[in-house]
């Protein structure tokens, strides 16, 4: 997984415990894939202004992954899904059981 | 589920963003079920400044369940696995088929 790509799954799990400035540079920097010099029109700061925050944001973000581990623990509970609807789909056809209500409770867990 | 359960769970969750002696105070009360005498004593502080530790990690725990919802989310998870581990046994008994998979990945997802 890109640096980006991990920074913008971060900020979906912590994002609310940044500053407003900073929650706002980081979402449209990983998000929505703006530039710094973007940023900054948008934001009335300057391009260094922009990357002091989004460097405190990626400080941050690291920082409360290292102390709570959200995402490793949804990255292991969505393997542990994947495999629950592997094996599900493989009873349903092979023995013609009705395994839906697991597939719909393991999806809904993928979800959260 | 009592406040003090609540609280308890909160710290399991948030534990590692209170400052040490937040932490110190709210494990040995919520968890150790210690008074605030005991705390005093164990700690070296006044039963007041206990109190005070507890109302203000009380306070954060709360706010950051507020901004993260993440006893929400485990609670909502609890029970999607509650629901495949029921069907799934069922299918195991009724139609001699193998879930020793989803069960077992079941109970990971419910210990993360």
């Amino acid at each position: 997984m890109s640096k980006n790509l991990i920074l913008s799954r971060l900020l979906d799990f912590y994002g609310e415990l940044l500053s407003e400035p900073q929650r706002e540079a980081a979402e449209l920097f990983y998000n929505d894939d703006l530039s710094l010099s973007e940023i900054a029109e948008l934001t009335g700061i300057t391009r260094q202004g922009v990357r002091d925050r989004l460097v405190k944001a990626e400080q941050l973000l690291s920082e409360l992954e290292g102390k709570l581990g959200l995402a490793a623990r949804f990255d292991a509970i969505g393997q542990d899904v994947d495999c629950i609807l592997a094996r599900a789909k493989a009873i349903g056809r092979d023995c013609g059981v009705d395994v839906s209500e697991i597939i719909q409770a393991a999806e809904r867990i993928g979800n959260r």
